[in-house]
């Protein structure tokens, strides 16, 4: 009954996703979002409402394990360090209520979600809302994401 | 009698700098020194070591101000990746402790401190020994950035 959190972090919005693995293997979508943060205000400002809103979520929901998406610079570098900069605000928070943290890369979620790397984003999507029993695929996009990332903590472990 | 805080920030070792500006113009070291995080440990537990030391340096030190090194990605992704997420967690601790946050790249820094912003760092190392009158120029090279970061933030505010 291990419940997993999947992040994919983002100084504008972190999504994330709450998946159940049940004891026959089946995996249940407990819940899933974003953090959204204000766009007019300073990185620091944003960092503090990322930080306190996931508290939150982790004092609600007490996952056993995280699953935390790798981040790429493929693009561009100043939007990379304002994620690196979310992405350590949540790797603090996740470690502060001790939760174990693991960590996958894009591709290895792909891979473990739509069955190969470089799987386009809305098969993932469309395999999450396979896997999980949906009737929709989650919104929005990173909500969605995030859920890909709990599923393949989960199917990679295996608890 | 403004007091600057100065960081240069770090996965392994993130230094800071304390110094006061005087009535008279005059600038004044304080305190300076490096927080340190356990090498054989995972990214989550050092950024928790360097949440709750520098949360402690500001309890200690009270500073009214703080300038941040900016981040540049010039040589290495991996590594840029580790200090962006070092950086996230130095301004949400800034952040929260209500303290006004400031940011200078390296040659604005080198610029302020040694004049030119191509300065090498044992110019701008002497440079601010001298503006500090210090016997020696401080140690490691992590403290000395972090008190010429703060000098730099001083002497551009003129509070």
């Amino acid at each position: 009954m291990t419940l997993a959190l999947g992040i994919d972090p983002g100084i504008a919005t972190t999504g994330y996703g709450l998946v159940r693995l049940m004891p026959d293997g089946e995996l249940v979508a407990v819940s899933c979002g974003v953090i959204s943060t204000p766009k007019d205000t300073t990185a620091s400002a944003r960092l503090e409402t990322l930080y306190a809103d996931l508290r939150k979520l982790l004092r609600r929901y007490k996952p056993d394990t995280a699953a935390v998406e790798k981040l790429f610079f493929s693009r561009n570098v100043t939007t990379g360090i304002a994620v690196g900069q979310a992405r350590g605000v949540v790797l603090l928070a996740l470690q502060q209520a001790r939760i174990e943290i693991f960590e996958y890369a894009p591709n290895e979620v792909k891979q473990a979600v739509a069955g190969y790397g470089s799987a386009e984003k809305r098969q993932v999507q469309e395999m999450v809302r396979a896997l999980l029993q949906l009737d929709s695929i989650p919104k929005p996009d990173d909500a969605a994401d995030a859920l890909a990332v709990a599923i393949t903590h989960l199917n990679t472990k295996r608890y």
